[in-house]
């Protein structure tokens, strides 16, 4: 008998219906993670009576189900982030301490009702992205025990996919909260660094550290994401969302060719990507092909150059005094910091920045990329006799999303011959998490239809919606701003993208306006009218684009909102009524052109015709 | 006789008016440069005769003096900048070498139809505040030769401000571009870091360095930074202006308060800062006192921090095979860079982001500061005897800039009694350059009359006119969006501010709309109608919260623009007119809310009062 779905919408949609309490779902938590057969996942948990009062006690919260958001959804943490009651051990036993309060970001998905399960095991201090670098053993590949699970939030992947919690959360420098989900048939939401505040959060590279959330499907992700995102003033890099749409139709996406297209010798793998391209461009986009060069130059940087002093920085007291008690592969790394001076790290900021205006170039040519999440998986035993190419292969295409400041959303991408999930995420530039969001939802559904290794199907409930308030406007221009016209690059000096020519419905009549310089005309809506429509071009511009656009125009012509001949409707110019009274009415020309070009001809002033 | 302005504005209306000629006022030049006594100012210089040649070139130009913003404008260069024809020294001879190219900043100048003179002297390596560490000599304040001229920019201040050209390009990394600025009369623009390319410009801290311009008034100074900016992929630190606005009238500065008044007992330059704070505050703004504290450790970090290792970053391969080539106080100063490791840095780094936070609850004070540019000044042997710590002095108020990324511009504030000039500047956010520009030149002009030590007015053709196009709209809402009332958090939530409330002209009508949730009038203008107005709410939105705004009103409600009491516009809601046809007639209510209250008070639906 297959669970019950703790994908969070259907959760939710059983309390609300009363099929189920919170106090029932805690106890199935732990019924499942006690009948989980691999013990590498956690590192510690709530005792479960403990849990179960939490659950009680969320009925006696005035808000319910209907105003906490995350009402008695469970969920896992990554033994890196803080939650007060259960120690915080990066993997390092002897790193041990016992926070006093909760990670910001923990706190606030408690304040929306979530309840915090245990702690999950992780490549020790996050110091990884293949989950077999940790003294609490290594977690497995919820399909097939001999792999590894990815990393470095191993045990969070792990905890998600086979059932046990709702969600968890993560931490992603180099690839850390995307390569796991890929291996494990999950969703990895990479959020634009800064969004969720690292404030109790054990850093890697302070500089480049983000909090993530691992989850069953994209709604599910994105839910947790706002909730948990706070620029709180305790993350120094902590940032507010400003958010920056993707066009949803018609868009362009970067892919992989040529000789950038490694995976090393993984041809199911490769045969997954493809797949994955087809079906994102089968929405209404465009494969673009791109020179992968300057990302994989600054993916490099991020363990062969200065950036490693960071992860020195970030236990440097602990190490000095313990080098000992660190897991032998992250000490190399860690004792690597040392090589390198500050000139060193300027330098290579300066080549990070010289990188970003090649990579820049690049990015002209799409709106976000397609990429393999890793280029292909390895058991574990493997991975344990070559721990460092190895791991250096994973990271191949997430290693410099946080260096140059991208999100990146991973969602499966179906199956290997062999069972195994492997995985594709879709990377865009800051703020664009929102955006991300839509159109990886409609690419996991459309690639898989179970939920990590659950057996359930993606829950219809998490739907991801398009944003409601889009980023841009779409403006019928109808006199003086018309292609060729006086007034025309008022609109592409704003960058303003055309969409289409069409015609009003027929309730609308044109006037020439009187004394005005360039010459322009006054739409007027007249229910009782009859017309054959006027000819309009439809134009699309940023918010901040179409702000300055109307403060510019000036009366008696303002913006509101018309209907179109196929009965949508939107923003254009429209005149007060008292201008037109006396002034010609030109309705009988089509529309402005059609009257300038009879003007031109000569026969303006005399009736309108048809 | 007082020497004819060489103010761009004057220059340029004498050249249209055919007063002058380019080889006249390039012979000017260098007669100019011949009688002034200090023969530190240049480094080299082009001969006079290929000067000649190129102004008589000029004349061939078919641009003519209407198509050359800078037609026949003289220029000097700071010597760390190429010009392409003179070797670029630093201000260190074993350094210098031949540039084959111009720097993108004085490649556009000349394109833009200026004319090169030569290259000024500077602390070397651009490593100073004061202008005495140069090989070259120690360029002496135009207006007493005993005291410094400041620095780094030391020759390129004392070129302009003695009237030889019309401005030059300096660097400022501390505060190089305005200190001189301050100590000799004449304007320093502190452009947001990224404006002006860095490519051809030996580096000082490469993240940090700015190309500034000196000029003798603000106009000048703006006119030639619009000129030289460009993003031209040679710089990897290169951005493209997104213009931010500062209010103009009910601005808030920040100035400084008790302990954090720091002139070093110079209590004439304490009394010109004062004066130009009130003076700032008579144009319609309010001095907000505030905590320097955070702005004062991000500064200490420029000099005692890891930044210096950029400074050995820059010239390491020439500092290494020659450091005895090397001015003692400045080799001192980058041979500190070895001292730091990477772990330094990043640490350096961690420290400015905490800095960044504790300065941003200062900044939500205010919209842009006040501040001395700096606190006093020296004698060159007074400079001489202690020249770390007077230099630390004078880079009190300017250190913190660039880190903390801001613009600067640095205006004249009179002069001490023994007629030594100092300065204010104004730091605004990256972005602000052009707003600040309108309040730095009206600040200008109320503290002093004259330019540099030309003796001539400044230039009445410079005025800085407010901008165009804003990046605010004021809009006024008639209905639902007025305080209290039903979609009034609609404006809340797009960051609107609330300017004032008032009437319309009398000529509008309001009707109460027929059928709508919630209910909602139509203002409908009719120039028949003399009524005595309605009242409105003013509020102000950014562009883009605006274009939000805008895009979300549904019709048949529009926004247009209406006339005000006082006989002025703003954009406002408007209805289309065959809405309101049969509709209640509300305007003897006096406005919405007359009417809303007079509606839970029973009276809806009689006759309109009044």
């Amino acid at each position: 008998m297959p669970h019950s779905s703790f994908q969070i919408e259907d959760l939710i949609a059983s309390y609300r219906d009363g099929r189920t309490t919170p106090e029932q779902v805690i106890a199935e938590v732990y019924d499942r993670i006690d009948a989980w057969p691999d013990k590498a996942v956690w590192i510690s948990l709530f005792p479960r009576e403990e849990a179960l009062a939490k659950a009680k006690a969320l009925a006696a919260r005035p808000e319910g189900v209907d105003g906490l958001p995350l009402y008695g959804v469970p969920f896992a943490v990554k033994d890196n982030i803080d939650v007060a009651g259960l120690p915080t051990t990066a993997a390092c036993p002897d790193y041990a301490y016992q926070p006093w309060e909760n990670a910001t970001a923990v706190q606030r998905l408690l304040d929306a009702g979530a309840i915090a399960i245990g702690k999950t095991n992780l490549d020790q201090f996050a110091t990884g992205l293949n989950g077999t670098r940790s003294p609490y053993g290594a977690p497995r590949c919820v399909f097939d025990q001999e792999y590894i699970s990815g990393g470095s939030s191993s045990g969070s992947a792990v905890a998600v996919a086979s059932g046990m919690v709702s969600f968890s959360l993560g931490t992603d420098t180099a690839g850390s909260g995307r390569v796991p989900a890929a291996l494990n048939n999950i969703v990895g939401v990479k959020p634009t660094k800064g969004l969720l505040s690292t404030a109790g959060v054990v850093p890697a590279c302070r500089s480049l550290d983000c909090v993530t959330v691992l989850a069953l499907n994209v709604g599910d992700g994105n839910r947790v994401r706002r909730i948990a995102s706070a620029n709180d003033g305790d993350d120094p890099y902590g940032r507010t969302m400003t958010p920056k749409s993707l066009p949803l139709r018609g868009f362009r996406f970067g892919v992989l060719a040529g000789e950038d297209r490694n995976f090393f010798g993984d041809k199911d793998s490769a045969g997954l990507y493809d797949r994955a391209c087809e079906r994102l461009a089968s929405f209404g986009g465009q494969a673009v092909p791109f020179d992968y060069q300057p990302f994989r130059d600054a993916a490099a940087l991020l363990y062969d150059g200065p950036w490693v002093a960071e992860r020195l920085a970030a236990i440097q007291t602990f190490f000095n005094n313990n080098p000992m008690a660190v897991h032998p592969v992250v000490r190399q790394i860690v004792q690597g910091g040392r090589r390198f001076s500050a000139l060193d790290a300027f330098e290579g900021q300066y080549r990070l920045k010289a990188l970003e205006r090649v990579a820049a170039r690049e990015w002209e040519k799409f709106d976000f990329m397609l990429l393999p999440t890793c280029p292909t998986t390895y058991k574990v035993a493997e991975m344990e006799a070559n721990p460092v190419e190895y791991n250096s292969n994973l990271g191949l295409y997430t290693n410099f999303v946080n260096l140059l400041d991208c999100c990146g959303l991973a969602v499966p991408a179906g199956k290997r011959r062999d069972g195994l999930p492997l995985g594709v995420t879709l990377i865009g530039p800051a703020f664009t998490d929102d955006a991300l969001g839509v159109l990886g939802d409609r690419l996991h559904r459309a690639l898989v239809e179970s939920a990590g290794a659950t057996g359930q199907l993606l829950s219809a409930r998490s739907l991801v919606a398009e944003p409601a308030g889009a980023a841009y406007v779409d403006l019928a221009v109808v006199g003086a701003h018309l292609r060729g016209m006086k007034l025309h690059h008022q609109l592409t000096e704003l960058d303003a993208r055309f969409v289409r020519a069409c015609r009003t419905a027929g309730s609308y009549r044109l006037f020439a306006l009187p004394d005005t310089t360039p010459p322009k005309p006054g739409l007027i809506r007249d229910p009782d009218f009859k017309g054959k429509g006027l000819e309009i071009e439809v134009w699309r511009l940023t918010d901040a684009a179409f702000g300055r656009f109307v403060g510019r125009i000036p009366g008696p012509l303002g913006i509101g909102t018309i209907e179109l001949e196929d009965g949508t409707s939107v923003k254009s110019f429209l005149c007060e009524e008292w201008a037109v009274r006396g002034a010609e009415e030109i309705t009988g020309f089509g529309g402005w052109k059609g009257y300038c070009t009879a003007l031109t001809m000569g026969k303006a002033g005399v009736a309108s015709p048809g």
